[in-house]
């Protein structure tokens, strides 16, 4: 489905404005909060990497060796943190904050320059490998922390940092920099720089953000010319030789293949994939530029009709942490990068945001509710890098990382979740995701208050109550999500004008004049459904998952007799049972496993099929799988 | 199935002594000796694998610099074309052989010792690295060659290069020698042994085998030894880094993870593993050694009740070239080396010799007719490295390889194809595979010549007719193929005693005094057949595979107008129809394809079901695939 472009342009709202009181999203903010924070901040200080910003390792040090990208898992935690603190006062949580931002301060150089490896370790190479290194992506990451510590506390200790970096890197890498014409191989300080724009109103960020997003692909290639300066391959230069052939191949892995206006197809490394996409976006918004916006539609509409799983993970290989060709979509090896699926949630926003158009937050909300959220275990302290659809019964979550980029990017999202429910326009307010909360926020000259009750995380219910001092006329804009084949809307009681039909963006637009104590009450359908995928996924065929509203459902083989794989569906779906993971419902009801017993073991080609027997079925969402231990999984089944 | 060990130990027949006229094989073996042989000669010669046996190599030359297991290349090379000049003279191929052999002989040290990368790149090293170097390995098939040429020609000249290497090889690892403990992390040299040792009569040649099959996986492990005395990581150390957990998957790569007698699984690097077996099952007919027979047994029952392709390939993984876990067979993604496959051949024919089952040839039939010729394209040019069991499309076989193991190893197996077909006992011959062929043996003290007729290579009759200057009383034994549901046997036309009752080794036994003229009818059913994977192996779930007589089909997409995995049985099977591809028959008739036309382009997942059409479905023979340019391609398809 080709989104319609629409000028209608939205702007997301402060996570500060936004209290979540979700039954089942607040308390995985609190678990954030009160221990999935705590545990990743002992993850920096036990790894090293928090102790390395006293620049004291020396290669005698028994010091671990400083890593490129170190700052950036430190910069995601304290985002994350920043996120929090705008919305739960927390002393003890705020003095670790601003003990990270003091040694921060205290390991950036007189001339803004923030990158321990680069100062301690390989004190003369800044800058000379942006191919590899992530140097400008570690700076990024540290901008986007000081835009939320700024943003959620409203103060500059942080944002003082890194404006002085992104000084420096437009010193550098503007007009006339030494550096100018580089760009940096692992995409993020673009996007990076757009915020630090809009929270400063400093155009030299956004256009440093256009300079860096122009370069990227064009000839003579950066990284050709810096890889002749250095003499050496790059950081990854054993990984990735630059051979003649794999030249193409390389440069697609950091889309730097094509320079990104005539780019057609989302290729190579999902996460930085992603991140560029989201700088384009924003640039797009920013600028009004045509070719950017129209690059993205079509990277888009690339992306979503080839290359997504069912659950938003995107990134078929772990080769390149990536995609490699159209409907390759295999389940038990499906990277399905946490962090690509949390890049998805952040380029779908920014795409809503500059359309209008709710098919964006679909893809956004199938993402958040499936593919993200396995990422972390119930208890909030294990970790999928790779979120496999299918499993053998050899997979289970991590502790931590030595490539730790996940697990403070989750946190990140779930901490600012509050901004992502609804978006504003000059005199609308739209409800993008269906979750309990209350928005603050300004709309048509007056403050208004939504409150948004639901009757669960998939239910079939929502209510929406206006507070506000003095009545006003704006829109109410209510996605209609493709889940649901029905969106029934009443207005304090009555069907509105219109009956409520869904406009052309996708959404049930109730205009009128909101006065304090109005309702909303929106009903859903949330029937179990079965999805089908297009037939030129060879790893789906003949085969349905089971979703219930934006939830995905997989089986795991600790609930049934017979390995995952081995179970059939039957005539009918199975229905909401109990709920031991959570506040969403698993899926029960007869179904099929097939079985020779011990034949099965002995032998592994037979003349006939194999029996099939009735057994009771249970279907947990897919983003609880793997809370109970080791054990067979399978998104996709078979049809009896 | 646990095949039930008999005392009945098979003789093969030498290779000489079978003329092969079958209408399937015999033109293959004829593109071999005219077309492949010389193709790999070209190889050999533009790779700079002969040239280097001069010696003249220099860091300073422009020479391409040897590799540690180039003669190997050259070795198998060798073995193949002194097969086909056992059975076909070829004046041009002989002066080629001799000139090698004379190249070869030169290259060797006057200790007998000849490699070409430890004599002119690494001089110093020599047995230093036996875990990675495959030093042993490169001696162990120049011994092999050695052995061929001689039982092939009658000839000494490469005999005696590769006895003089032998007895270095004794000196240096037999007892008291420099190197004695140590064996190479890529077996073959071990198997290579016995046949030297069953060429020559000198017994020390079996012992050092022995003793090289003995000191594996014992501790203090000879690869944590010769590591220590290097003070260096070996030759693929980078590749796996030696910390300590990963030690044992590292050792169970080439199978030193345990002694071998207490081994039970089939694991690590496929190829080597099949050629380990190989030395412990030829060790144990010739010592009678009941620890190494019993270790063979359950390593079999293992690897083939868990861990192989329905198309006889073995090793599911590209990581390791080899296996993983149990049950994990996925298609699109085996590896399934060819070697590995033709591997498995060797081993299957050392078993059925030493216990006269022909549940062993069962299973060397069924790599020989899909997973090992599948290795080389219709005009005997190009190869499969690996042999995946379905394509999206991207696969398909190359002119050579820098790791060119497998194009010499595939000519070698199928010059030396007649001496698979028949097995010999001291009063007994066995027909083991139905190929239009004739031998010439001794039995019960006189000289039998034996022809077989088929109708075609999946045919339902197989004709044999005895010719013998005067009859004599011993046992003729004829396979009962699974794969047919009866075996109809007749003797000059009548049903014989017993009426052709199959024994518990798997074989018609029929005893009679055999005199000039007799002829035996065999009818066997090959209808086509539907084949059913265990339950346990997630990848075939709910799907079938196509197969008639030793043949495993498949669906390729250039026949039909959706991508192979999208087609689905009809309730009818294709029956056999036009024969395209060679005298096997492809099979046609009614399916059904699963196509959302454009829609399937334009969204990957839908609330329906896709539509079914029937259409005409073609299915090729497996090993005949990808011989009309790239295409999908399934073996395992799904019943509608």
């Amino acid at each position: 489905m080709e989104p319609r472009s629409t000028p209608a342009r939205r702007m997301p709202v402060n996570v500060r404005d936004v209290v979540v009181h979700d039954p089942f999203w607040a308390p995985r903010q609190e678990q954030l909060r009160a221990r999935t924070l705590d545990a990743q901040y002992e993850q920096l200080v036990a790894t090293g990497r928090l102790g390395a910003l006293a620049l004291t390792w020396t290669p005698e040090s028994d010091e671990p060796k400083p890593h490129p990208f170190w700052e950036s898992d430190i910069a995601k935690w304290l985002e994350a943190a920043s996120y929090v603190l705008g919305t739960h006062p927390d002393p003890a949580l705020e003095a670790k904050v601003d003990g990270v931002i003091a040694a921060l301060a205290g390991a950036q150089r007189e001339d803004g320059y923030l990158n321990v490896y680069f100062t301690v370790v390989a004190p003369g190479q800044r800058f000379t490998d942006l191919r590899d290194a992530h140097e400008l992506y570690s700076a990024g990451h540290l901008i986007e922390a000081g835009v939320a510590h700024y943003s959620s506390t409203g103060r500059t200790t942080l944002l003082d940092v890194v404006t002085r970096l992104a000084d420096l890197l437009c010193d550098e890498f503007g007009p006339g920099g030494a550096h100018h014409g580089g760009y940096c191989g692992h995409e993020e300080v673009e996007l990076a720089l757009v915020r630090l724009y809009r929270a400063t109103g400093e155009r030299r960020y956004l256009d440093l953000s256009l300079t860096f997003v122009d370069a990227r692909g064009t000839e003579p290639h950066y990284f050709d010319l810096e890889q002749g300066r250095r003499g050496t391959p790059g950081f990854f230069g054993e990984m990735f030789p630059q051979r003649e052939h794999r030249r193409r191949e390389f440069f697609e892995y950091n889309q730097s293949h094509a320079p990104v206006r005539e780019q057609t197809e989302a290729v190579g490394h999902a996460v930085r994939a992603m991140y560029l996409y989201c700088a384009m976006a924003d640039l797009a918004a920013e600028t009004g530029d045509e070719g950017l916006r129209a690059a993205c539609e079509r990277l888009w509409t690339h992306l979503t009709t080839r290359r997504m799983y069912v659950t938003g993970g995107i990134g078929d290989s772990r080769h390149n942490e990536g995609f490699t060709r159209d409907h390759a979509l295999p389940n038990e090896t499906a990277y399905a990068e946490t962090c690509a699926a949390i890049g998805l949630v952040f380029w779908a926003r920014r795409m809503a945001s500059l359309t209008g158009h709710a098919a964006y937050i679909e893809v956004l909300e199938r993402a958040l509710h499936n593919g993200v959220i396995a990422g972390v275990s119930a208890d909030g302290q294990r970790f999928f890098y790779e979120n496999p659809l299918a499993s053998d019964g050899t997979v289970e979550r991590a502790d931590w990382f030595d490539c730790a980029c996940c697990p403070p990017n989750l946190a990140r999202l779930e901490a600012s979740l509050g901004s992502y429910i609804y978006a504003t326009a000059a005199d609308a307010i739209a409800v993008d995701l269906f979750i309990g909360s209350t928005v603050t926020t300004d709309v048509a000259g007056s403050r208004v208050v939504l409150r948004q009750d639901t009757s669960g995380p998939s239910g079939d219910r929502v209510d929406l109550t206006v507070a506000a001092a003095a009545p006003a006329t704006w829109s109410l804009l209510v996605r209609a999500p493709s889940w649901s084949r029905s969106v029934a809307v009443r207005v304090n009681g009555e069907v509105p004008d219109g009956g409520g039909a869904v406009d052309e963006n996708g959404y049930v637009v109730l205009r009128r004049e909101w006065a304090d104590g109005d309702t909303v009450e929106v009903a859903f359908d949330v029937d179990v459904r079965r999805v089908h995928a297009s037939t030129l996924v060879a790893a789906d065929a003949g085969r349905v998952a089971l979703a219930r509203g934006p939830f995905v459902y997989c089986v795991e083989g600790v609930d049934v007799d017979v390995p995952a794989h081995a179970v059939l569906l039957g005539e009918a779906n199975p229905q909401p049972g109990a709920t031991p993971s959570g506040v969403v419902p698993d899926l029960t009801g007869p179904a099929w496993g097939e079985s020779r017993g011990q034949a099965d073991q002995d032998s592994l080609y037979f003349p006939e099929r194999a029996a099939r027997a009735e057994l009771p079925l249970t279907a947990v969402p897919y983003y609880s799988w793997n809370n109970r231990g080791r054990s067979t999984m399978a998104v996709w089944l078979r049809e009896a």
